[in-house]
């Protein structure tokens, strides 16, 4: 059997790391422990050190998330139907593994955003990469852009707000209640289009 | 001139510390600096050090933030008009800030609910007060008990994961977005309330 290549298997142990600690407790040398790999290999694959692995782990979950979100959004020809199915799948997810934490992106994002600039640049790719897929799947679904860029906006936003309550509530309810939210929303704009005062016409 | 009490001075620095970059990152000696304390007086307020204090900064800013959002809904009769005024608020005050973050208590349980169990039940208690609040506000202007529970999850959900997103996007945009769909939501629960099916039904 082919063995893991070493940069790979640093990614990875960054990405658990992240995911149960965060970033500013994770140093470097627990990193190559994990992934069983000589401290002088981080530098020979990863020039700039942990924040190099971090921005790699950071951009690989974020695309697979954004692969499993649309694979659980696709199948689904109502788009209210499609939202609410993910969140209900999440918080099962959630619930079934001692409330694991489904997306380090944002929950780096949250802990580095004023300290990190180059990591936060990496969680914002990552961000505005599932806003441009869920765009255009909503849009295939019949919504007009702006109303496909504006759902698909609050579905991320309140997906990951619901990930930080539900583990720290350890309940799936935040998850269950933004997923009925954000059903209901789709409902509205499937029914009553407001192309006008969209977000994409909105300055920043 | 009366002076800030060394404790109060103490959370205070701890809160901006937490604010701006997070619960690992920030040592105890950073934030008796911040406060001008000596660092004796840490243990003589807080006997867990670092943890208590902050468990108390915490619990300050979650009661603060709890008030704010509650002035921002409680003058609009209608629900949903109340909703996205907040929401708007506060994209104008991330956005004057230079993308304040603003509320410490959920991205330091992002960072933490894995790590820190005692914090971590600091955090689900202060997100606990603030959904009793906006139950019993929303109960007031005439939803059901489920509706407003329901309403009021997925309200603070979508602000905190809409905050996250701002901040590592520096745009408004997804605040904005979150604070149209839960206005949508909430027309459509005043318009047709969903007793049955409700979150405080549903297993955690």
């Amino acid at each position: 059997m082919a063995r893991v290549k070493t940069d790979e298997r640093i990614v990875v142990a960054m990405t658990e790391l992240l995911r149960r600690q965060g970033y500013a407790a994770t140093g470097i040398k627990q990193v190559v422990d994990a992934a069983g790999a000589p401290i002088g290999s981080i530098y020979h694959h990863f020039s700039g050190g942990k924040r190099d692995v971090a921005a790699a782990a950071l951009r690989q979950s974020g695309a697979a998330y954004g692969e499993l979100v649309g694979m659980l959004l696709a199948p689904h020809d109502d788009i209210a139907e499609g939202i609410e199915a993910a969140f209900v799948s999440a918080a099962d997810t959630m619930a079934d593994t001692g409330w694991l934490n489904m997306c380090p992106v944002a929950t780096v994002a949250g802990e580095i955003a004023d300290t990190e600039p180059a990591l936060r640049t990496v969680a914002a790719e990552v961000i505005d990469a599932w806003v441009e897929q869920g765009t255009a799947l909503y849009l295939s679904r019949g919504l007009t852009e702006p109303d496909a860029h504006a759902l698909i906006l609050a579905v991320v936003a309140s997906l990951e707000g619901a990930f930080i309550l539900a583990r720290t509530q350890r309940s799936t309810a935040p998850v269950l209640a933004a997923g009925r939210a954000m059903g209901a929303y789709a409902r509205a704009l499937t029914a009553h289009p407001e192309t006008s005062g969209s977000t994409t016409a909105a300055p920043a």
